[in-house]
Order: C-alpha cells, then structure tokens, then sequence
C-alpha cells in the first residue's frame, strides 16, 4: 500500500484473503490516518462495533456477517457436535448483539446468520461453516446491490447543479459500496449533476466533517462543511434543495431514529419547505416497532461532549451532560422514505408494509 | 488570587485601580485556564476583541469605551490642542471598530465616546479625558442595571421549576454582570425557582459548553450541557419550557441576529411550541436597520470548523467550509424581545418603536 488510494479504493468491510480475520478501515483515525484493522477475535470485533470504529447501520450488518461467521470457525475448531456447535453460536451471536443497542442491522445480519445453524442440524459443522460463509458474503452483496438502487431512486428526486444537505454519515464509509444517503450523490456525479453536497459536521463524534466531507472530497465532489447550527443559514439562502441522510432504524408508522440531530435538520427543512428523505434499506425497517417512541435510544458518555476529539477538556468538571446517541424525526417531517424497493411516501403505515411486501415477493420468486 | 474565587468574584470588563490598563478574563482560555490579562496598547485591545478574549455585545461596549479612554490618555500625553486630539481619537475610535463587523454595541459605545469630545470643543483636553472616563464608567454601570432589568422583565415569563435552554453565552461573562438571556436565570435562582437549564455547546468557538456551562454550574445552578443537535431531542421529552438567548443585534422589524445557530433553535423550539425570548439591551436594537436582510454577518475563518480548540484537524485538508459567525432570526420565531424597558411582543415595528420612545423619555427626564 505505497502508492496513494483513494478512500474509496478500499472495501469499507471485508474477510481477508484467507477467510480468517475482519478487515476493516478504522474510522475513528479518519480523516487524518487510514489505518487498517484485521481483526480476528471475538473481542476485537466487540469492541470495533462498540467504539465505532466500524459504523454505519449496514456497514454494522456486513460485519456481524463476518464477525460472527469467524465466530463459528472458532468453534468448529473446537467440536463438530452440533448441539455444542449451537449453543456456542448463539453465545456468540448474542455477545456481538449486544455491542449497540439502536442499530437494527446488528441483529438483523446475526439472525440470518443464526437462521443458516438453525435451518442445518443435518448438516456436518464444516459443512454449516461453509454455509455461513456463503450467506455473509450475500450480506455484502446484496447491501451494494442495495445501495446502487437507493441511489437509482433517489436520483429522480433531484437535478443537476441541486444542493444537497446530509448529516452524520451514511457514505461508502458506512456500507460497503456507494453508501446510502450519498448513493444518488455519488450516481448522479458520475452523470454530470454537479451537485453542491453540505454535509453537517454532526456533533459529539465528527462523523460529517471526519467521514463525509472526507469520501466526499476525495471522491471529488463539491462539499462545503459547516457545523450543526448552521443548516437554518444556509437552507435560509435557498442553497439546499433536498435533504438525504440515513437511518439507524425505521418504526413501522415512518418515524425513523438516526444519529442525533437529525430531527433538528428535518425541525429547520420543514420551516424553509426543503423536503427530508431517508434513505432506508429495508433491513433498517422494523414493522414489529409501531412508532418511533418505542425505540430505545442510546445514552453515551459525558466524555465525548466534554472532552474534544483528541483534545483538553472543554467544559467544567462535574458539570451535567445529556448526550443521546440518536433522536426520533416524526414521520410528518419526512417526504419520503428511500428503499431499494422504492420510495415510500405518507401515509408511511401503508406505504412501508407494501414496500416490505414487494420485497417478500422478490425473495420469494429469487428462492424458485 | 491564592484563595479561589468564583467566576462571578470577577468583573468581566473592568479599568484597573490605577486606571490605566483594561483588565479582562481571558475568555478564550476558560474554562481550565483563568487569567486575568491587563491591557494598554490599542493593538491589545483591538486584538482582544477580534479574538473574543472578550465578547459578548455589552460587554465589548464597556471594553471599547474603557478602550479608548485608554486611547485618550495616550494622545493626551502627546497634546493638549483640541484639534489634534479630536482627530487622534477618531482614528483611534476608527480602529477599534475595525475589530468586529456584526456587533452593534462597538460603534454604539464608542460613538458615545465620540460625541463626548465633539460637545466639548471649549474644554481642555485634560478636563475631556475626565469627561471620557466618567462616560466609560456609566456605560458599564447602566450594562449592570440594563442586565438586572432584562432579569425582572425575563423572571415575568417563567416560573418555579422551568426548564430554559440558552444558545452560545449571554452571561455574566458576555456583560459587566448578571448578564443578558442568564439575568433571568441568576434573579431565580435568587429567589429559590430552580430551574433546569440546558446550555447548547455553539460550535465552532463552544461558548456555551466553555462559557455558559461554566459560569451557571460554577454559580450553583442546574445546568446540563447538550450538543446543538440534541435541541430537539430535549425540547420533545417537554424538559424545555422556553428559550433565553441574547443578541448582537436586532433590527426596527425584530429580526434579530445572533450566535450562529439561533436560528436553528428558534425553528426547532416553534415545532415544539416552545417559547423564543430574545434578550436585548436597547443597545442593541437597531432602528435604522428596517430588517434582518440588511445585517451583516461576519464570516469567520474555516479553520475555526476544521481544526479543533486546541486539537488535530479534524476535516480534511482542502474542504470548503462555510463559517458564519452568526445567524438571523425572524421575527415571526420570536415570542418576545425583553429589554431593559420592558417586553416588546408583535408587530415589533410597532412595539420596538415604543420602547425606544419609553427609553428617550426615560433618559430626557434623567437629563433634567
């Protein structure tokens, strides 16, 4: 790795060539060092997962994928008795579940993969091994078949030389190809739109001036920075056009978590007539949570307020801090939710469960 | 300075005893470094105001009169000919001006200042220094009684048990004491009304998390500290009960410029229903500015967003940034604008008008 790459030159998440460790870029070190992990143990990709050094929903799911299949590689070392086999893959599976609480493709990768042990008790260990194997790898696959469409759709709500706002990061960085709020930014400068991209810089974690302005500008496209409290300025200017961002999770009725601040985006876009679209894979959708009050919201420390990003301290000690993780943007500030399936609109209730049914269909006529 | 004191123990802006040097908190250094600078050189002076070592609207107006009163003396000790005098004062008066584009208290003080040795062409320089003095001296002691009446009026608004939010410091530290959006807060907390107030961090400079959250938690009071992103995760759980902020500058119509990101509270907070105050001494009411569109607002530098208080870079190099000092608020966001002469609610054409009315004849029966 001498010569100069691009930051999307690289695979964000990968099993190396051996099939033995977890490849990963450490975003915590962007944008000023691209250090590459290989991460093998189970506590290395705990703790990946849990210090974000891997983020982003789908990025999450591809690596509990892979974290989990060399989970079982592990085990397999160790017995090729199912019933132990089992037992030793649901430990596991539930270790890496719990490294974040709000992200919904981290038990939805690990139950697909749960699914492969569950659906094979005939099999041998190496042959579910095997299995396991094939099904993260169409984790990866379809999660960049995913992104391609969220991109394809999103880029009809838009057109050439429009302005763009995102928050936080759902860039390549946090998929393994195209991102998904960034997906009809990336398609659509392949095609010549010209986009004028602002991307918030997403306090506490810095993941907009750290990851998105990053990819974004190194990819070459026009992004401005600016911090969190400026989206009423700039919005106020008619320079933004369309809000994309991602989501960590989205309720059944629409309302849709994701990193904290978004709702305060979609509170100002509602004031200046600027329309919000998620973009959702359908795995980000939980239609067994009715509404966004039902999700439960991650509490983080204190620190990662207080105590700047490789920096002294920044406010009293002692002093109290609130520093939620992620917030709730109610489903009347969205214009559209932006599957791979297509674009969900008001009322979500009906729209999302026909997006999920077309998607059952798919699957079902791909299982033929 | 063995024995700690508080951060209230200090004045913000003061003359020293000798009356010789401008003594103020350095505020760039809070909160883990208190020092205490004494400046005498208009080059200091000038430079501690574009630095925001001091800042806050009143309290760069007490600073730029105890300013060029230094200024006077030193031309004072050149000449004693009115002529000469008048016109190295000017220039002095001039550059000091220089030193912030969007703060209507500079030029307000320092023209003051100004009209001073214009109504004296027949007295000697010695007996106009006199005469400057005295005037720095009152602007400082009406900011305190300013303050202490924006804290009755503000007091009105609220009760026991509230919670407040307040964006970027318009605290003591911003005033010569009590300050402005905090009076109301210091005069409660007085008189046993515990509020719970959340202080917004305000990126890029983090006045609030540096400033505000300091000098409240310092003092006693209940505060909690947020990013600027989590207004609406706090302002949904109904923690907030209304909005204190200050202002730099607030024009004939009410629009009112303030701190970056303002705005985006001001629209967050109308979603929630949630009351918008706008603390303003009537030094900072502009009427010869008809509306917001005709403020200007200071452009700051990027690397104020890029490169972190004291810390790595944290964007990468080369990424445009759009860095407004401040924003404006429209007065349709504004429940209310609380002045040292009472409340102004709209029309504010009409309302802003009547308090400038009630403080001439206020100041005319004084004069008398």
């Amino acid at each position: 790795m001498s010569e100069k790459k691009h930051i999307l030159d690289y695979d964000t998440v990968a099993l190396d060539d051996e099939g033995r460790a977890l490849v990963i870029i450490d975003q915590t070190q962007l944008p000023y060092h691209t250090e590459i992990l290989h991460l093998t143990g189970q506590d290395q990709i705990w703790e990946a997962i849990y210090k974000l050094q891997v983020r982003g929903a789908p990025a999450i799911g591809v690596a509990a994928g892979y974290g989990v299949y060399l989970a079982a590689r592990e085990i397999q070392e160790k017995t090729d008795d199912y019933q132990v086999f089992k037992e030793e893959f649901i430990k596991a599976k539930d270790y890496l579940n719990s490294a974040r609480p709000t992200a919904v493709n981290l038990p939805w990768a690990l139950n697909r993969m749960e699914k492969v042990v569950l659906d094979h008790p005939d099999c041998s260990v190496e042959e579910i091994c095997k299995l396991l194997h094939d099904e993260a790898v169409a984790i990866q696959e379809e999660d960049i078949w995913t992104c391609k469409m969220i991109g394809e759709y999103g880029l009809t709500l838009v057109k050439p030389g429009d302005g763009l706002l995102t928050h936080c990061n759902a860039g390549q960085l946090a998929t393994s190809r195209y991102g998904t709020a960034t997906a009809p930014m990336y398609l659509g400068f392949e095609r010549g739109y010209n986009f004028r991209i602002f991307a918030d810089e997403t306090r506490p974690l810095l993941q907009g001036a750290r990851l998105t302005s990053y990819e974004l500008h190194d990819s070459g496209l026009d992004v401005t920075l600016i911090c969190d409290n400026m989206s009423a300025s700039v919005m106020k200017k008619g320079w933004v056009n369309a809000v994309f961002v991602g989501c960590d999770r989205v309720a059944a009725n629409g309302d849709t978590a994701n990193k904290i601040g978004t709702s305060v985006v979609a509170a100002v876009a509602k004031l200046y007539n600027v329309p919000v679209y998620i973009c959702a894979p359908t795995s980000t959708i939980d239609m067994d949570t009715p509404t966004g009050d039902e999700i439960v919201i991650e509490q983080r420390p204190a620190e990662e307020v207080t105590e700047m990003w490789y920096a002294k301290r920044m406010a009293p000690e002692g002093v109290k801090v609130y520093n939620p993780a992620f917030d709730v943007t109610d489903n009347e500030l969205i214009a559209g939710i932006i599957t791979e399936y297509g674009i969900a609109r008001a009322p979500y209730t009906e729209s999302l469960k026909e997006i999920m049914e077309k998607k059952a269909a798919a699957q079902a006529s791909k299982a033929k």
